[in-house]
């Protein structure tokens, strides 16, 4: 087994130390850790050139990949582009071709090109120039001394498919040859992380070369191995092997296995029985249809729904019957269940799904605490199905979980 | 006016070189940039005492305070005692008090008390023990030639309030005594990045001094201002005249200051004139609905709405006529006009705010490409605007963007 390849992170932006969360960071070790290699260290710097050359060059020394996101915009304190040079001992030049195609794609959003935007046409000798579809800043690749270096742009719509379409690849053939990582990532919901990780605690032991994560966020799990190989045949083999192990410890919760999100799994069920949905929210304000509606082609199975924030728009639009809200109140297993049947109806789909409860911080009481929250689904036959959920963090974790609840409760009853 | 004084962040733990966010660096550097501190780095760093050693002597020739998090448990990976030790040539001793205490702490919690934690009673020849009342690894405190390192747990339950209770104020004791902060953020919308930043050029220009920033996400633009003053008096006049300037650039952009965010600022707004609001979504699915009432006390202006995802949802639930759609289809000025009475009337709102567009990645022809999207609003008395944007982008960027615009639309029309 040889030495994995070594990457290191430059994570740029004054914005990273001055309260703005950093996702790259997480996002691209995930995804290099699966590829093979070892992410020995980030660092944030801020919009300083002295500060970004400084952290390329040491990153440098310690990895055999750097990735620098961010400083690549059009505006003064974008500075990766000179602060990279710098470190390497190279120099910028204008690429004229480069120019012509951003101004080109400015000319399609706005009347006049700001003059600035020329800074994002200047190219390290050397580098290769990495397209940007979705945005101005094109980003940059340049090998040096067996060591690969590649500039990608701060905005995580840019930055992501750009590493993943043209950075990756690279990257791999250049480090990883002969290295053949088998990673296994299983997608579980409906378990606490507590739980999940002592179930695998014997998969973890089973495997003592192999690297193991387990991390959580807005109610789901999802637990990551990685291990090295030397050749593709042994890396399907210790793939499968893992997968069997770990589904077998925690399988009942997976509703997915690699990038496989809740609602995609929700979605390719319903696609496959031909069924259609709907849903009612209260609490969630909207965001169970925003992430249903976040998997592309969602309409082949998402009609639409109601949000029925107010009492009276329950009764009006979803048909809860005033006296049931009398008598058991907006947050109640009952109420979530007509607000199934009544969004199933006013839709027309085979599924309804609901959920109502209490956000917070405010509206809690003894009986119906902040964080309580309901449940339901119903189908075709009056087959109806409902749940009670006790959920504790602030108003933001209230409503993800709850909505994450809902999507796996639908999950379940498909 | 003195220098800021420098602060600079470490955080361990092979996790967050794993795919575990890091939560810290943001909240960290928010409160000590708060504080006057000038935050010029942060390192993620694995378990790895040689890596955390030299993460931490780095930090200290940068910075005048250092605040290290993680790696203060008693297992075998957790290292940062030793590696401070190293990093400072200090030695580590026993402290028997510590041990003891620890030891009490554990016993209420488990039968008995593993070896393993005796390491979390070394401390640093000369430090400041900083006691955990929400777990047992102590925190660390030491001033080493006019610097100050601090050792901080990696949970956030026990290293938020450690930093708030015991670190932050021997930071401003030690490092910024007599320095007062002055800070102002303008919270922009409706204009795009570049052209906030042009316009600002010159408040940069007047305010040689003062440090900026400009941050840009879901079509939102934040524009952050800060400088140190030597007194209370001079901090609150230098506030004033920042924001001054800033507002007499890009006041007209301007939905907010501070933390205000867009859907707060149109909720306030709403909540000011006794208006009421409803939203009708096609391309976003819900986004616009969640991101409103993400504003605790929504409930006081947002009834709710529908989600129109299927045509016939148009048509049904919000009276959209189906000859409109035949004629003008579902992606047009029509349609979402009609989409806004419609929630106006089904909700029962004064104002109906509707969405329509195509989202991508499929869905796109030539006279209605992907990024196109419509918003409209309707009020009393047959009031009703609506506006044409094309927005480029991956489907997650044009939806966040839609919803912003439909948000800004609607803060303009209140």
């Amino acid at each position: 087994m040889s030495r994995s390849p070594r990457a290191a992170l430059v994570c740029v932006g004054s914005e990273l130390l001055a309260g703005q969360v950093n996702t790259h960071q997480a996002w691209l070790s995930l995804r290099l850790r699966g590829a093979g290699f070892d992410v020995v260290g980030e660092s944030s710097v801020p919009d300083d050139a002295a500060a970004i050359s400084a952290a390329i060059r040491r990153s440098l020394k310690a990895a055999d990949a750097v990735l620098v996101c961010g400083g690549l915009g059009p505006t003064f304190d974008d500075l990766t582009r000179e602060a990279a040079a710098a470190a390497l001992g190279r120099t910028l030049r204008l690429d004229p071709g480069l120019w012509a195609r951003i101004r080109a794609r400015l000319r399609r959003d706005r009347a006049c090109v700001p003059e600035e935007n020329k800074r994002q046409a200047f190219v390290l000798s050397g580098a290769k120039v990495l397209s940007n579809p979705n945005g101005s800043a094109p980003g940059q690749m340049i090998a040096a001394r067996g060591k690969t270096l590649a500039l990608l742009p701060g905005p995580a719509p840019e930055m992501c498919p750009m590493f993943q379409r043209a950075v990756l690849p690279a990257l791999r053939r250049r480090h990883a040859l002969g290295i053949f990582p088998a990673a296994f990532t299983a997608r579980l919901s409906g378990v606490p992380e507590s739980v999940a990780d002592e179930r695998l605690a014997p998969v973890r032991a089973r495997w003592p070369r192999a690297r193991f994560t387990i991390l959580t966020a807005g109610g789901e799990v999802s637990f990551h191995a990685s291990l090295t190989t030397g050749s593709p045949a042994e890396a399907r083999q210790a793939r499968a092997a893992v997968r069997r192990d770990v589904l077998a410890a925690v399988g009942e919760f997976a509703h997915g296995e690699g990038e496989a999100t809740l609602e995609s799994a929700l979605g390719a069920r319903l696609k496959a029985k031909g069924l259609s949905l709907a849903v009612a929210e209260s609490c969630t304000g909207g965001l169970l249809g925003e992430r249903i509606t976040a998997v592309a082609g969602s309409s082949d199975y998402f009609r639409g729904g109601v949000i029925a924030y107010a009492n009276d728009v329950k009764v009006r639009r979803l048909g809860v019957p005033a006296r049931l809200l009398a008598r058991h109140g907006a947050v109640s297993e009952e109420c979530a269940r007509a607000m199934a049947r009544g969004v199933r109806r006013a839709v027309g789909a085979d599924l309804g799904l609901a959920v109502t409860g209490v956000a917070g911080p405010g509206g809690g009481t003894k009986t119906k605490p902040v964080g309580l929250v309901f449940v339901a689904a119903a189908g075709p036959g009056r087959k109806e199905a409902a749940r009670r959920l006790e959920i504790n963090g602030p108003r933001e974790a209230v409503r993800q979980r709850a909505a994450t609840a809902a999507l796996r409760f639908a999950f379940d009853q498909v």
